[in-house]
């Protein structure tokens, strides 16, 4: 057991979803020379063969915990558990190519159904770039449960770990962030209350939580250029992700409140329902945007080149992790992304 | 959609998991290069280097479809998840060696529950030749769900499928069968009210139930001396499993009743109940055992060299899937094996 006395047989609701992990890591470490990433990234990297690495991972999506069938149509669940796994390898440098999922199935669901969710995991396999669905598990059981497992390769000096930010880098991000998770908030109200100019913002923001596409290109232009010296995927808000970068390349981070990327759609509905957008982007998850650090000289590619924007900066680790808000005011970073286990 | 059109639209209770699982077949089918066996075998093989397949499997435990947390330690649960995997893996000839494991837990479960799960996943890995647990995904739910995904590899001429089994060729299987079935519906009734001279036996047959290990000594000595026509794992019960060799390799198979292997406690605690034990042998599931056909020509390899038992013979197709009963008489073979959706 090499976990710190003080993560002993503690509850999870206490512990959390975030301690869990590194106690996870601490108490399965391996020195296994087939392994070159283990537990504790974005996915695990394997040495199978001379001249790449075989990328692994896996994420499960529960019925009422992560979608509810009222919402979500079969496509957008099997599309969405595809994507959340794609994200990850995407964020490695990699590219996905086999599947394997395990289906958690009511008897009383029709093949139809399972039809459409299959559907979804191919069509979001085809966007990227043609995942094999090669095998699987199916049982029956109250809810409707997905794990995919997915495997990947990239070539090994494409990997891109959370452990490579250096202080003086800079931190950006593609795309918005926010609009998944205030898309979930939508999906809690009715969208007949809002005025109807603001109907298709609403529409918008819900598709992106309901059937997200991983900024795929993007992630592929910053590996295949060797911009990045760390990215992970967006799946527990910026703010978290931001501090697992910082925790894994043992560095501080400050974001610029001014500078976080959100989308008019998200601006529009958060003013009118008295909604503070910054709480979204911060702290909502679920866009499997791509979080990245690149050195400074590089910055005009990142500005031009790319859908992304330049966030903030990589700072001593003594220095913690920042938000400078509009005054330019240094405050601790609000939020910790979001947690499964925490009370 | 390749379906056909009588597989469309029913419900999954009528369909069947067999059903499912024939749908999903024709569904998927690919001809990607890489992969070298797809859905429809105990597990994937796909080709990531010269010299070697690369083998992929998953399979989920769900509480309270697959065990339940009173009669379970975690130790056992995380044991028997891997087990089930890496019955899959040694059924295709492979050696398993790197896995990740998705799990949903309640937040109310302790950091020590957790790590019992876990010494369960690893010492089962153990027993396997040593599987490096490389990553995961935690989630909360309601009901304990463990979902692993396990890598192995094979030589591509030890690769065994379900397919290769001959008309003419013989039927054997490892150790015993029922035993697991029987344990669980001991688990049910309360030992106490067993003579003192069955306890044990009760405790054995429960204990093949908990904390079941798959014969890969066997399996690996079969695999190696190329012995094998066709070989699956036992896992949905002797029947349910010889009828997806037959389907498989387009054949049929008569497995006589006198020669099926059953424990001694099992005949015990049988007799001493008043239940059948060959319905727990050829209906049970959850056994681990290997089924396997071989050319008749080495049949003295398997009743000398091995801990198995020649059960039955390969047959042409039209003859179907036969049970020669005691008396000699050709029967319908009871038991489709357990199928997790019908009614």
């Amino acid at each position: 057991m090499n976990s710190k006395p003080e993560t002993r047989n503690q509850k999870l609701e206490d512990l959390g979803e975030f301690g869990l992990i590194e106690h996870l890591k601490a108490k399965l470490k391996s020195n296994d020379p087939t392994v070159a990433v283990s537990i504790g990234d974005d996915a695990a990297a394997l040495k199978l063969t001379e001249d790449k690495l075989t990328l692994i991972t896996t994420d499960m999506l529960i019925e009422g915990v992560h979608f509810s069938r009222a919402n979500f149509t079969p496509f957008q669940i099997g599309w969405k558990a595809m994507a959340v796994n794609v994200s990850d390898i995407a964020a490695m440098g990699g590219k996905p190519q086999w599947a394997v999922i395990s289906l958690g199935l009511s008897s009383s669901l029709s093949s139809d159904y399972i039809d459409h969710l299959y559907d979804g995991m191919k069509a979001l396999g085809e966007k990227a770039g043609g995942i094999v669905l090669v095998g699987g598990d199916t049982t029956s059981c109250r809810d409707l449960i997905i794990s995919i497992a997915l495997l990947g390769s990239v070539e090994p000096e494409l990997l891109t770990l959370r452990s490579g930010a250096r202080a003086g880098d800079y931190l950006a991000i593609t795309g918005t962030v926010g609009d998944s998770a205030l898309g979930l908030e939508l999906l809690g109200r009715s969208s007949s209350r809002l005025p109807l100019s603001l109907r298709n913002s609403c529409e918008e923001l819900i598709k992106k939580h309901l059937q997200p596409l991983p900024r795929l290109e993007e992630a592929g232009r910053i590996v295949k250029s060797k911009l990045a010296t760390a990215m992970i995927d967006v799946s527990d808000g910026l703010a978290g992700e931001a501090k697992r970068i910082a925790e894994a390349s043992g560095v501080g981070i400050r974001i610029s409140q001014d500078k976080v990327p959100v989308s008019y759609s998200l601006l529009q509905i958060c003013e009118h329902l008295g909604l503070d957008p910054l709480k979204f982007a911060l702290e909502g998850g679920e866009d499997y945007e791509f979080l990245f650090t690149f050195p400074p000289d590089r910055q005009e590619e990142v500005e031009v080149g790319l859908e992304s924007s330049v966030i903030g900066q990589v700072v001593p680790e003594s220095e913690g992790i920042k938000l400078i808000d509009r005054s330019g005011k240094v405050k601790d970073m609000p939020g910790q992304g979001y947690d499964h286990f925490k009370k």
